[in-house]
């Protein structure tokens, strides 16, 4: 039977030079996180259908990769609706998966527990450009530290893994779903319109005032609760002025403690990052996922325009699928489209080996093969990456191709 | 709803004990493949049935499990057999995947194609100790090499990595099918006999000669042809002797230059490694899979007497597939053994980073942690980790966690 060459629909091959990337990047991530105490973890790409499907994970639940019942357990002919073919699925983020593992190990996990994930994760998206249906999560929580000490930490490690790989001048936008919900309210939105509310308003950025005032206003929202809460927009400052500024504005509406809560994450994480970015406080930035609790961010990298991560807490999320709350906050970015930007800017790994290349006369003797492998194996202990090959009859095209592989030394070897 | 805590059925989560040495062993695996010049490269977990159904899977094509269509193509009512649901599957090797890969990409790569593969597979076997329904892979292959250079690298660069990671006085066992075929032959099998001959010779190391002799009557085979295979390989020594006595008897049966490639690969080999093991010759070794044509290997770590890798040449499977036949040889190493077996040695990672934990009393001013956070900052960028927690009213326990976690240094900060 003939070979289907091409990855399934939506999926790719990874070629050895992005793999290289990634791998480097990966790793830096590791040694970063590592370094803020964060230790890794890994659940398997199979989950419990029932997890999956718990509505935490949102529109997610509906772009499950399900598996098939395995023996005996399927029963085609019998079988009514999917859920007697399916009891498996492949994970659509690292979360859920998450709840699931440390509601099974709390007892042998550290306490608070900071995790780190890098996991591919499955979506049945319609395939689009730079979007694929396997992708890797990059994912840090940390469980069980309710205080601002875990945010700080979470934006600490971020910027520095990003500072690391050679990101300048990004912006970490903060927010708090608490600050959103009473901006809602004291501007006059009904609790059952919030959710649209904040919809339409994390489209801010794209669509500029005048793009929202349309939007709410053909949702049939009342013209002055419209205008009183773009109002409020224009007098916020992005930096700690414009939280305390809030904090007075919604004295009646906001809980007591978040607006401070908030001012000291900004004050611990400034200054003390070694990357080169910026913190600000944005009171339209929503972040999508319904499970967010307190305060929320997301990385944006000025040149190129578009998010690179987020996270935000979630204290009620593990309480919600195990029955016993346990607060936790978790940072994310956004892998493939880090090494997206990479690899079109023509990254360049730093410290990369020395490679080098034999290319062998087919006609040498056991003995001089034999004395060149002796060599290459020398030279690999003392750090050098070492290729050893027959020459081909086009040793140009071998040539040109090893060299555009990073193997700047090439050596020819012929018979005496 | 409630959660399921356990993961699915045969598959598991992975704790960050073992996180952190399976970490370790791919780092040092990765760096010690790349400079023997092999380059990494990824597959989609997800892969056509079409192919995984091909045949060369052997025994894994009854394991596959099985990805549900999507949308529309999913006629649930209409569907009269499994076929008609379902067109992926989860990979079970990486070797069909890199097949396809190849014949995918053979214009963008390089020409040998030196390919390093560390992923996941999943096979829905009997779940057992030791033995899970998604593990890890780790594969390197030589595609477009048929000198037995390709082999000697092979060995080379696994006996380093194994050599790196700790492993002492392992053995590489060798043999070539074709001696395989040329002495079932020479002895008076019948062709339709040898695959079922060399099961029961593949026994060898576990049954005996006498265990061997048993099954092989039992399957009715000829006395006197019983008698002179089992007679012969008690002439023969497991060493380039061994190998040329077999060329001399075999002389009518054994296809030319068979025996002095095998000898070549033994003296290219010896001496050269880092690491201590031994190569031998081992007429008895079969190797499972029936695609191999050539050399095959298998690694032994004599004091857990299993064995922790294998592989060889398969030179047809490639143009099997594509129908552009290339030359091909790999060589994998079981690494959720070697996990396993590090694990229960009590293995220690060696150049770790000093871990130091900071607790810190909830009374602190702000001023007071946020001195805490830029010493700490400035302690990780110096190369420690260092982790930042809240006091617990049980402090003992938490120290206690932070050591087993290795944590040699704990400082406590009071309120002043």
């Amino acid at each position: 039977m003939q070979l289907v060459k091409k990855p399934v629909t939506g999926m790719k091959d990874i070629l050895p030079a992005e793999m290289a990337v990634r791998e480097y990047v990966l790793e830096v991530m590791r040694k970063t996180y590592h370094s803020f105490g964060f230790v890794s973890m890994e659940t398997p790409a199979v989950e419990h259908l029932q997890n999956l499907n718990s509505k935490q994970g949102g529109e997610n639940e509906k772009l499950i990769f399900k598996i098939l019942k395995r023996g005996e357990k399927l029963k085609l002919e019998e079988a009514k609706e999917e859920a007697d073919l399916v009891d498996g699925g492949l994970r659509y983020d690292l979360t859920v998966p998450l709840c699931r593992y440390y509601s099974n190990h709390a007892n042998e996990l550290p306490m608070p527990f900071k995790a780190l994930q890098t996991g591919d994760v499955w979506r049945a998206d319609r395939p689009q450009r730079g979007r694929f249906r396997q992708f890797r999560q990059c994912d840090i929580d940390i469980i069980g530290d309710d205080s601002f000490i875990a945010e700080t930490e979470l934006i600490l490690a971020t910027s520095t893994f990003l500072g690391k790989i050679g990101f300048k001048n990004f912006t970490i936008r903060i927010n708090d779903r608490r600050f959103l919900r009473a901006m809602a309210a004291y501007c006059g939105f009904e609790k059952e319109q919030f959710d649209t509310v904040f919809i339409i308003l994390d489209k801010m950025d794209k669509i500029g005032p005048e793009g929202i005032k349309k939007e709410m206003t053909e949702e049939g929202y009342p013209a002055e609760a419209i205008e009183k809460l773009l109002g409020m927009f224009e007098k916020i400052t992005p930096d700690k002025a414009g939280i305390l500024y809030l904090k007075e504005l919604l004295a009646g509406e906001l809980e007591a403690g978040v607006a401070d809560n908030l001012v000291t994450i900004m004050e611990m994480a400034a200054g003390a990052g070694t990357a080169d970015f910026k913190l600000v406080f944005d009171p339209t930035l929503v972040r999508g996922m319904g499970y967010y609790t307190g305060p929320i961010f997301e990385i944006g990298i000025d040149e190129f325009g578009s998010s690179v991560g987020g996270g935000g807490r979630y204290d009620e999320m593990i309480g919600k699928f195990t029955g016993n709350p346990v607060p936790a906050v978790g940072f994310s970015v956004g892998f493939e489209r880090i090494i997206m930007l990479l690899m079109e800017s023509g990254f360049e790994i730093p410290d990369s080996p020395e490679k080098k290349a034999y290319l062998l006369d087919k006609r040498l003797t056991d003995g001089q093969v034999k004395k060149v492998i002796d060599t290459a194996m020398s030279e690999r202990t003392s750090g050098l990456e070492v290729a050893i090959a027959v020459m081909k009859k086009n040793k140009k095209f071998q040539k040109d191709q090893l060299n555009a592989q990073g193997y700047a030394q090439i050596e020819e070897i012929y018979a005496d």
